[in-house]
């Protein structure tokens, strides 16, 4: 008691397969110990130090001793309920509502992405009185039955059940794979048309329409950057019937775009509610919902929501140090160069490599689409796997996604360096090199 | 910039009204600036010591030094995700898990009691191939929207919509204010009868059972004990239509109940999943569900289950932690002689007071229901309120549940001791004698 066994990696593995849910995989055929992080690096068991360029929860670098010192100094302090006053929740409503454009001015506590999408849903309802849903295909929203149904990702996947009657999904708004390619100056128009087509026909049937969601940045799409126009149009069609924007920022907001603090200010947007999750707290539970004053006050309908541990002194005072952060260590404008050196370079390799079809991104967050035949854009995701199993053995971390999987996803933490940048590229070109 | 601004109660209440969910309400008339947290102690920010009898999630204590240790040494060393190996996982895992008899060997960990809740509704769907559901009437078992439907405390409420058609709502098991009542020895089988009629009914009508939610103290019902044989008659019924039986320990679960670690002993049954939520980190973001190898297996249908925060490093070496110190402090046998105190010398209050219509509960976990009639039993909502007004100005924390607000809760940190229970009785019958 009181102590925690150190294990061999099959002896974990063992203990995983006896009581841990069997749903879960693990990372690489060999799987990593991992001890220690610190900054853009994990540490193995062994003393080995990779580059971690895919975890984005650790937002400004794992157990940044600025946020540890601020959890730290609070847990030993106070840690309850939003039913008593407390400054740090006064302080941290006031700094991060002052993160977003007006007229997004209110906040909501919550613990997880899967938390404050499920209370997304709960607002849009009060604020519509609609119940019908619009999501983008292959888009992941959280892990609730609600969220599963406007998840593509997962109600399309192996034992999934399919998207129920009141959830209407539109093409992905991918410019290299998609039904409107990047030749197509009015692509992003021509995709937005898709939601108004359902808002069109919810209207013909009488239906009434709740929220359009999407992700500001595609993640289980294919790391996808949307087409100028899209969400504008998009969100023109979804007001005039009556439904609210959802941007889904629980992937990319807090400065990842480089460009702007949220992602969905590249669209020249403001949604109605905004979902943050992921690296809000930098690997702390917390989420959080801004939306606007209006339904902020349609959802005061005598349900009253409270979350138990959402919004505590511990999260308030960590959320409030991963502000500071990214702010005094200017990580949006730092992800902006790293962002536009590694994209630039990695377009360099593109013209090299046969087996890269497509590189996009903003900031740090970029997506590498490998493909067996650049004519025909066939998708390669034996070359992708090879390569994520391949830079681990060189001490990098990458992983993939998207619908074919042979997209390969890079959102490091924001203290990736030129440095690592350099290091990356390296090795990646190496990896092509041997396997092309 | 890095510190927190001081500020007044009526400033933070006005930040709250501008930037934060304005469907929150605050403890007390005059609302308290709670600023530290110690055992069973809250201060507020002159320095007056309030006694917290209300608080379960800091269930050894606010800021138990162990705990507060367990989590600032990990959270400066690795805070990440479940696709790497780490000894916590595996430690905990081990540990939780043989907390609880056969079958139950499995654990998923989450966030909170909400997403643990809505994964056992996805589990048993998975294990059943159903979708309908039976709750008792009250019950409350999370705020989303999956969980609001099961949740007739939500749904039955302000700005509630009912149940959905897949919902069946049994009676509460309230012998004292229930259809049966505690001259009825039969009672407990009475009540799951209904339980089993809903069962019938849905087998007459085609229909497919999934599973049967039950807290195992009723909460937001009004602190109920279960009369006896009710699981256990219900859960045969359950199981005999091809349901599973959920046992719903968030509130209750970690030695609370002080006869055993979960309240479902109480009832001699084993459930078939157990779900746990605030007291299990203590006030950290964290939730565990436990089930059999049978259920965990039916839901390996190719949709995995990754829940971003749960199970990382920190909310590890933080349960390990509460339950080291649940063992070492003998906090169970503690909540066990406490409880018996604290029932018996309130029972003696009950024959003093007529304001008192009930005292009942089980170790930690009780209610005192107030009336303003002991014949007609009927609820005096406004006498409860008054009585916990009336204690926080002799510095003690109470506050009401029941569906008739008139049940006085008692559900303090674990180490609430003898010497706190004399002066818990001693300032109620002041405040008896004074109102009454």
């Amino acid at each position: 008691m009181g102590t925690i066994t150190q294990r061999s990696v099959a002896d974990i593995l063992d203990i995983r397969r006896r009581h841990l849910n069997p749903n879960l995989s693990v990372s690489y055929q060999q799987p990593l110990k991992i001890v220690k992080g610190s900054g853009q690096y994990l540490f193995d068991d062994k003393g080995n130090r990779f580059l971690d360029m895919v975890n984005n929860v650790c937002h400004v670098g794992h157990c940044h001793p600025r946020v540890v010192a601020a959890g730290v100094e609070q847990m030993g302090k106070l840690n309850t309920n939003t039913r008593y006053l407390h400054d740090g929740l006064a302080e941290y409503a006031l700094r991060l509502t002052a993160q977003f454009p007006d007229p997004l001015e209110v906040c909501f506590f919550a613990c997880t992405g899967t938390e404050a999408n499920d209370l997304a849903i709960r607002l849009a309802a009060a604020a519509t009185g609609g119940d019908q849903l619009i999501c983008v295909d292959h888009a992941y929203h959280g892990h609730s039955p609600t969220l599963i149904e406007i998840s593509p990702y997962k109600h399309n996947g192996s034992g999934g059940a399919g998207a129920p009657d009141h959830v209407h999904t539109v093409p992905v708004p991918d410019l290299y794979r998609g039904l409107y390619r990047e030749n197509d100056k009015t692509a992003g128009q021509r995709y937005a048309q898709h939601v108004q087509q359902v808002c069109e026909s919810l209207s013909v049937s009488g239906k009434r329409l709740s929220a359009f969601f999407c992700e500001s940045l595609l993640g289980c799409g294919g790391q996808i950057v949307l087409p100028p126009d899209y969400l504008r149009t998009a969100y023109q069609a979804v007001r005039r019937h009556g439904g609210v924007c959802v941007a889904d920022e629980v992937q990319v907001g807090f400065g990842r775009v480089g460009k702007h603090a949220w992602a969905f200010e590249l669209q020249d947007v403001v949604p109605d509610i905004v979902t943050l999750g992921k690296p809000i707290g930098n690997g702390h539970p917390m989420s959080a919902v801004i939306t606007t004053r209006k339904i902020a006050d349609a959802f005061m309908n005598g349900m009253e929501y409270f979350n138990t541990f959402g919004g505590n002194p511990v999260s308030c005072a960590i959320g409030l140090a991963v502000l500071d952060v990214i702010e005094e260590e200017q990580l949006q404008q730092h992800a902006l160069e790293t962002g536009n050196v590694l994209l630039s370079r990695l377009r360099e390799l593109e013209r090299r490599h046969e087996l890269i079809g497509d590189v996009r991104g903003e900031g740090l967050f970029i997506g590498i689409e490998l493909v067996s035949d650049r004519q025909i854009r066939e998708p390669d995701a034996a070359g992708a796997d090879k390569v994520v199993e391949l830079m681990r053995h060189r001490d990098i971390l990458l992983s993939t996604d998207g619908p074919d999987h042979n997209v390969i996803k890079i959102k490091p933490p924001m203290t990736f360096s030129i440095e690592d940048a350099e290091w990356f590229l390296s090795e990646f070109g190496a990896v092509l090199d041997e396997i092309y």
